[in-house]
């Protein structure tokens, strides 16, 4: 699968956590091309301030033993919550949707050896625009901030 | 509670974790020297690459609204995970019983702003130690390596 094919398949997920009244977000984990996990952010839905979309994708792929080498796909920069996940599980690629709503920590994963991609892709850009208009605190609780 | 004593609850913690078959580091979360949220590592317990001892600790704590100053004390100097926990929810303050067995991410910690502190605790230590010794792959598989 491409990035965007499976920067698509995040975005699905992203979409089921917005239907659930969640904050949509969402992430796969791949393994040589083919998606082998796939999340989305249940913070609102577990009341579970952890359970960010990248945590939730990792979590769902369970004791695989190793994560060494595989690559995290999410349709929003990781926060260092997320990114501490791939740097300490040795993942090499994170890919993200979008890093305007929200810089990330990007360099720091940088800075750890981790081959980072933004798409850029309108459709996070505008799904997460519009969702932090309407939902300003539940996103700030989010992040953290 | 002095950091020490702290520091017994959260090594109290680690041995509930030992007892269920699982990895002994135990956590606890504070806010103006008093706990207000406890956990222990539940890797294998829960089946959950993601269960580390101060997420489980974060995660229990449940939707506090926000976790800034506060002060997380850990069993073993937490991992890049957890480091990037304490970031992105703005604690200002992280306990370590040991990093002896383990160095963490302390450095990371640091450069972002948190006050880091080592007890350099023998009973954790000799825990940890003992455990690693008698359970090297389920230790690697848990810090990712």
């Amino acid at each position: 699968m491409t990035d965007s094919e499976l920067l698509a398949t995040a975005f699905e997920e992203a979409k089921v956590g917005l239907s659930e009244g969640g904050i949509p977000i969402g992430a796969v984990l791949v393994r040589d091309g083919d998606i082998i996990a796939r999340g989305h952010n249940r913070r609102v839905q577990n009341n579970d301030p952890l359970e960010h979309a990248e945590i939730n994708c990792l979590r769902n792929a369970g004791r695989i033993g190793s994560f060494r080498g595989l690559t995290l796909v999410s349709t929003l920069m990781p926060c260092y919550l997320c990114a501490g996940a791939a740097v300490q599980f040795r993942l090499t690629r994170v890919i993200a949707g979008e890093s305007q709503n929200f810089a990330g920590a990007r360099k720091f994963m940088e800075s750890q050896g981790i081959e980072v991609v933004d798409l850029d892709n309108r459709e996070c850009i505008d799904m997460m625009a519009r969702f932090i208009r309407e939902n300003s605190e539940l996103w700030h609780e989010d992040i953290g901030l």
